[in-house]
């Protein structure tokens, strides 16, 4: 890392998510993925970070203060915090007409599970998407004012307007913009109206930097702003893939914690011969379903497995509240139940279903497994492919889908699926559990290596360089 | 035309469906669109026909002749006929699980009303796509022992993997495949096992000349190729984008045609002040149901147009045996009564929906509308948007899909719109009907002259030049 990248710098991380949030007087420091991605930026630099107020408890602290105020992070870092306050009806269509049903269920490509975008949607991006934007950029131009020096670093897909409101207001200012889910090719994007396609890729070219976690990410939004944004207005963006990795050591530390190793032993003591182990929250993205079902097509392939191997589904529950979710989860059970009726018997059960928000579960889990099974229908990235492999003890295989953006590092040392292709996965998986010992070790330890000689700091490094290279014109 | 390619020719032309077909002694001889498109290649050239045989009689006339026999088509010429006789079990999955309801629907973005392709419809793949393409290779081989020097016209989705094995038995063969149907860019084509899409874009990139009807399905095989074969074994293919014409005089000779002007009239004795006409087949990909949630949505905002605007949906009937047609074609009738419901009155039904296989009375559709909507999810070309402005009489003004392959041509002079953005179809309706007459009538002309300027002649003559240009090593 040079000393350029390591120089302390004013940044001003914009995310509708904050590291902490506020219930009554109390404040709970979150461990969520961009917080934990960037607590390695906080430490080291003045950052201060804008994000939405959510609850009622934020919006309390927010009045509070005028502006940015300082606060810690988990880990006792000092940084400056600005909760935006939104009109409530505002921030709910943003939240839960625009963003989250429509603009995620598009960019991972299930669009037929996305809601009719009619009057009520466009009505929602007007007065929900449009005023929550503004107030981002509005906060965001405040927090500049008393920083005038920082740049800006926006993150994901609920923020897409707001670096152009903020690149018409200050047109000098370095901005950027990190995606973190995947970006689809032209076409897909069709199922929103042109007026907003437009608005989303205008947006997003209004910053120096845009950062996707893949080249395919990279170039599929590179042919998005040829199709959609024909004239570029002598703006110069520049488009680049950086994928994120993890706190290798962090991690590592975590394999003696003795939560973890109380659900080890727990782990062990059920655990058959060979463990096939997905790790995932339920949602519709995470080809739970097409997973179990493949492992039933495998089991009935293969009767010589019965009693032997196990799937062990580790689940965290998500947004219950929303229907197209609880539908989810429940076809999660009944694919679940298939399985184990079919083909259960005393004293073994195929599928393993353990719906839980725990992570030290997850990390026996991480240890335990003889497969990892990553299939995603899309996923930005992919973490699980990356963390598991720092924390394994049996030299386990990863079957991992084409289209999580993982692939594109860990591909050729993995057994890629189509995450479509039921009968391919059931054949993946058979492979991976029959894989020769030396074929497996020298698999895995390539993961490993990679994933410990890409970790986050090579990420936010990565960044870092990139803001630079703007502001020195290079 | 250059005398090149005007000089006669030797021309197998390969596709499912032949000109005619026969029912018990009798001959139908067909007018659909391939036979049509091709009706001034069989007038010119020597053709060979290869096809499937669909019906008992089919079968029986196969069986009376070894090999290729003689035919004339409705227009009196002589080709020869070659009827492929094949199982009729793998011909049943090849044609109803696989062609049609899998690789179409993917082709024009219906992925969530395919099929799961699950091991039934994998089985299908291998037990009817692949013989009966294998059965197509080899009757082509035949009729190519036959004709040596003929060169070969592969056309359409049926026969992805013919020419490959073409190819492999006779190196040296020149031929090309014409793909009548949109091109989905790479993600989509995720919908098929990964073995499946590498077999289809070799198959297809054993043709010299891949050839499609715009630049954007073009551009798309052309990104799939790259994707899906990235080692092109040294071979050549040219991939090219020559939109489909119609025959413009034999259209304009339609005008008077007594069965025509007797539908006219029938039209004009009912029709309302301005007339929105949509002339379809009843398929989901034409999108019929948001076209009138977006009628019913014009209607709620302008009650000024009540009374004085209807629409007429002139639609055939299309595969009522397949479940998903028979259900998108009640949903059609429930959306047009929704309508009709809520604003129709004495005097006045908003949506007039006459479902028949009457070509006079789209002919009579075509003089007679003001406004022209074709808002296709995605269409290959859509040859409704060229022919109707050959009869229209009324300086119609057309609105058209930008996923309609004849936007690449007509885009400049239609109202554009989104096929899934209902508010915006609604939008361009109004402007539409409301745009000035000098407006109306110079988009219009423009039109026609495009439509006459480019017809089915420059169409064919485009395909001769390019297999001269492969014969030749251009």
């Amino acid at each position: 890392m040079s000393d350029r990248t390591t120089a302390r710098r004013k940044l001003l991380v914009v995310a509708n998510r904050a590291p902490v949030t506020y219930e009554g007087g109390t404040a709970r420091r979150g461990g969520g993925g961009l917080v934990t991605a960037l607590s390695g930026l906080i430490a080291h630099h003045d950052v201060t970070w804008v994000a939405s107020a959510m609850s009622d408890g934020d919006r309390a602290v927010a009045a509070e203060h005028d502006g940015s105020f300082e606060e810690t992070t988990r880990d006792g870092a000092t940084y400056r915090l600005r909760l935006v306050v939104h009109d409530s009806a505002a921030y709910d269509r943003f939240y839960n007409v625009v963003a989250n049903p429509a603009l995620w269920f598009l960019q991972h490509y299930l669009w037929d599970l996305a809601p009719e975008l009619g009057p009520e949607f466009l009505a929602a991006w007007d007065e929900g998407y449009v005023p929550v934007n503004e107030a981002f950029a509005a906060a965001t131009l405040e927090e500049l004012d008393r920083e005038p020096e920082a740049a800006v670093l926006f993150h994901d897909y609920h923020l897409y307007l707001a670096p152009r409101l903020l690149r018409e207001a200050r047109p000098d200012v370095v901005s950027s913009h990190f995606i973190h889910i995947p970006w689809p090719e032209p076409d897909y994007w069709d199922a929103l109206p042109a007026e907003l396609r437009v608005a989303i890729h205008e947006g997003l070219l209004a910053n120096d930097i845009v950062g996707f976690h893949t080249e395919r990410w990279r170039d599929a939004f590179l042919a998005c702003a040829d199709r959609f944004v024909p004239e570029r207005r002598g703006r110069v963006t520049r488009v680049v893939a950086h994928p994120i990795g993890v706190d290798a050591d962090e991690f590592e530390r975590l394999r003696d914690d003795p939560e973890v190793l109380e659900r080890e032993a727990a782990l062990i003591a059920r655990r058959p011969e060979q463990l096939i182990v997905r790790v995932d929250r339920i949602d519709p993205s995470k080809n739970i379903v097409r997973g179990f079902e493949a492992f039933g097509l495998l089991l009935s392939e293969h009767p010589e497995l019965h009693g032997r191997v196990g799937m062990m589904a580790l689940l965290a529950p998500s947004r219950q509240d929303i229907p197209e979710y609880a539908e989810y989860a429940a076809a999660v059970e009944r694919a679940a139940a298939e399985v184990n009726e079919r083909f259960g018997r005393d004293g073994w059960t195929p599928v393993e279903l353990d719906v839980a928000d725990d992570f030290p579960r997850s990390l026996a889990g991480y240890k335990q497994f003889d497969v990892l099974y990553v299939n995603p229908v899309f996923d930005g990235l992919n973490l699980v492919a990356k963390e598991a492999f720092l924390l394994n003890e049996r030299d386990g295989v990863l079957v991992l889908s084409e289209n999580a953006g993982a692939h594109e590092e860990l591909g050729e040392w993995a057994l890629t699926v189509d995450p479509f292709d039921v009968s391919g996965q059931a054949g993946a998986l058979y492979e991976a559990l029959v894989l020769p010992a030396d074929e497996r070790r020298r698999r895995a330890e390539a993961i490993r290596a990679h994933v410990r000689a890409h970790d986050i700091r090579e990420w936010i490094s990565a960044q870092l360089s990139d803001l630079d290279a703007v502001r020195s014109g290079e």
